[in-house]
């Protein structure tokens, strides 16, 4: 009973809700807004983390470590970074805690240890990491700084939900020093790349590559990069971005370097990050009323296998086969996990495989080993077929590649699906009602009339895609002249 | 200059604040205490990091995440461990900065803000988990509970040294929870043994395995097991705990199961962790004056090569030859860097490397590629040789397995001498003062006689080794009868 979900058509927020609830991945803690990442949830974001990790290596990047805390002094440092962030900070004030006099066996603050300076809860590590750097740049030659660093970090969010909006939450956040501009704005573009082929080789979630309007960029940059998904109840997610920081920390932070030439200038900045909001993304965008659908390339099983026996006979002689074609699969580079569990029937290791988007299930019992064979569910389609064992394990291998293939087929088509050039305010209100998704329309491009149709409709410009066409147009609010389409939707 | 460090026999203390800053390790950052892991010396961390977490996952552990805030109401539950912490926690009262009217430009804490309870920065893990735990455990079905996670905490010190004590630092702690005492003890003592392990066979650093008297137990636990380690200037290290918690965290969060007899009762619980302070061990063993010595197990590079020439020409030829080279040692899992860079010199470059710790330097010139030879340099020992470039690949794969048992060999060996027997209390005194090292000494079981020891002469029992032959004997200091000695030393 506790595995029947909400059905999507019904309450798609509700759905999500029980959903990451139920399939093991992560529940809401005793921390007001902060979640715990249940081994299920942790074993994807794991797999996320490795793939990343390698690709940032791949393009340069070193990882480092940099406090949890900013001191205030330093936080304020780059004015509008600090803006941007000061309403949502963890301010530590105190360094002990003390019994309580009045309450026995309770602790208070105690009062004679308070800080002589406040410590802001990391909400992201520019001030720090710059302040940092300005220790570490003379010259070109300590040129180009490329750093990634895994950390949790805190904004104090008055609406929370699992993985899309969490008080804590964990990511990568890179930080990187140039000497050109164009370099900076180079690096810029290659990690928004970055993200974008782990979203689609890995999530199989298509994304639009694009950049960002004033009012949606970062506090503190010049111009925010990012990757937009939709999700399957029509409602963009930003699923990663990446800034040219210009020189502005440099100048907040007064980070020098002497150039080829002998000349001091400032040093160009980047910074770019993805974070366990991805996990909330990646159910949004194949799972369906059963439960979880995992792509191959992030499932910590890639397959199931589950006996199927009445007596201690059966099971010796199916876990002997089972031992076999674990190992078969194993060298094809297959995760396997082999559910022998003794406490739980056949049924409901099904029911709870199948909510956790395992993408491969084979079934094993008395018949199958006269036979030879095994019965192969796939998760995504939810189809079944009787196929012989041996082989299997190219079988699967293959299967595996066409379910990734496919799960990124079918969301790309529901994406492309969903994206409406609309060319009048008529047309664009009466589609956000409707049929959702993205829309591309004319904007004048002045932060007034992005404002007025937020107040209006809810939507936001998500980005002004890499790849939109240069066409003329009339705003479809003002009527004023654009010289682009640009991607509105409503958000997450 | 700045490569010139200050001899161990002179001030080891120095010694190795110098080394940890001029190898690129670490370095002190803007928020007192807390350090900055620069990203050499975190590429040793992560090379740490891989190992245990394998090691963690093969005796079934799963990682997972819990918050970085605990209410204080929370962390009060378990008494003792709430006295032993509260001393030194980062406290969270306020959750939003604005703008200080008094103060253009500057920000301030928002007195509107504060918190209705306060929240701990985490100093370990114990409290939010068990919370957490008891929505997870009803039945015998549930348990055990294997997980692990990688963390940063946060403890107050007052007097803070790069890795070997800072106020944030990073960590894994691991918080399982079992049907039975027996379990809960075995996995205690399993999870020391790993630890032991990795020490050895990574580290090349010999401990020993043993418990802690109740004065140096983790408050909250039962029984604390440890791996000590010495360092080369005769001080000890505690470089991991494993703690049996017996049933005080259950009790505190009222975690109980129903066993297989249907009857209720609290669960068992472990805890066991390593941090960074690792990294401060393992310079501590195998560094020598002229910088840091990394084992082959745990070095970011295991090889650098150099090239020597005088000309673009030269350098061409030079480049071909090494790109072979490279590819073959890599075939064989060796990780090797080639120093390339036009900026330095080929003096500057093997000062570095040899600061930094390279396991093995080779340098190639005009005159090794007539030859087919290439030089090749040990950090461990100085010492050179000039090789024969054909079947390289499979020497330095021996060499580098040499050289890992070389340095446990040499440390272990140190580490022997370093463990005197000691029968009087004025042996026991002259002995710190001389030869320090491990003392083994009979004791005779009291808190009393241990603080008086510690008082008088500031060393501590590290613990009471598992393979401490059981003799009849006399404490040093009262002449009480003892069963075994234990190991006083004095400790990081």
């Amino acid at each position: 009973m506790s595995k029947n979900l909400t059905k999507r058509t019904e309450d798609y927020s509700k759905w999500y809700n029980e959903l990451v609830v139920k399939a093991d991945l992560a529940e809401n803690s005793a921390v007001r807004g902060c979640m715990v990442i249940k081994p299920y949830g942790f074993a994807i974001w794991e797999k996320m983390q490795n793939e990343l990790d390698r690709m940032f290596k791949a393009t340069g990047h070193q990882n480092a470590y940099f406090p949890l805390f900013v001191p205030k002094s330093l936080f304020e440092a780059e004015e509008k970074n600090a803006e941007g962030f000061a309403k949502e900070c963890a301010v530590v004030t105190h360094y002990r805690l003390q019994n309580d006099p009045d309450n026995e066996g309770k602790l208070r603050v105690d009062p004679e240890a308070k800080l002589e300076e406040e410590l802001v809860v990391r909400p992201t590590s520019e001030a720090i990491i710059w302040n940092t750097y300005k220790g570490w740049i003379q010259s070109y030659r300590d040129l180009p700084i490329l750093i990634n660093q895994w950390a949790n970090v805190v904004r104090w969010e008055m609406r929370t939900r699992l993985f899309l909006r969490t008080a804590e939450f964990l990511w990568q956040e890179g930080h990187t020093a140039h000497a050109t501009e164009a370099e900076a704005i180079a690096e810029t573009e290659q990690m928004n790349k970055v993200y974008a082929k782990f979203a689609e080789n890995f999530m199989a979630m298509p994304v639009i590559k694009g950049v960002k309007t004033e009012s949606e960029r970062f506090a503190g940059a010049i111009d925010t990069h990012c990757i937009e998904a939709l999700m399957q109840d029509g409602k963009a997610l930003q699923a990663g971005t990446s800034h040219f920081l210009g020189q502005n920390f440099a100048k907040a932070f007064d980070v020098k370097f002497t150039n080829k030439e002998g000349k001091q200038d400032y040093v160009w900045a980047t910074s770019w990050g993805v974070s366990t909001r991805l996990m909330g993304a990646l159910i949004m965008t194949h799972s369906d009323d059963k439960g979880l659908v995992l792509p191959p390339n992030l499932a910590p099983n890639q397959v199931v296998i589950v006996p199927i026996f009445k007596n201690d006979e059966q099971f010796t002689a199916i876990k002997k086969v089972v031992i076999t074609l674990k190992l078969a699969l194993e060298s094809k580079n297959i995760s396997v996990k082999f559910d022998d569990r003794d406490t739980y029937r056949p049924g409901a290791k099904f029911a709870q495989h199948e909510l956790q988007g395992v993408p491969l299930r084979i079934a094993i019992g008395p018949k199958d080993l006269e036979n030879g064979t095994v019965e192969l569910a796939r998760r995504d389609t939810l189809t079944k077929e009787i196929v012989s064992i041996e082989g299997i394990e190219d079988k699967i291998s293959e299967l595996l590649k066409t379910i990734q293939e496919e799960l990124f087929n079918k969301a790309k088509r529901f994406r492309d699906e969903h994206i409406t050039e609309v060319d009048t305010f008529e047309e664009f209100k009466a589609q956000l009602e409707t049929k959702t998704g993205f829309i591309s329309a004319h904007w004048d491009g002045t932060a007034d009339t992005e404002n007025k149709l937020k107040e209006l409709t809810k939507a936001t410009i998500r980005c002004i895609p890499y790849d939109s066409k240069i066409e003329e147009g009339k705003c479809i609010y003002t009527g004023n002249p654009s010289k682009q389409r640009v991607l509105f939707a409503k958000a997450y």
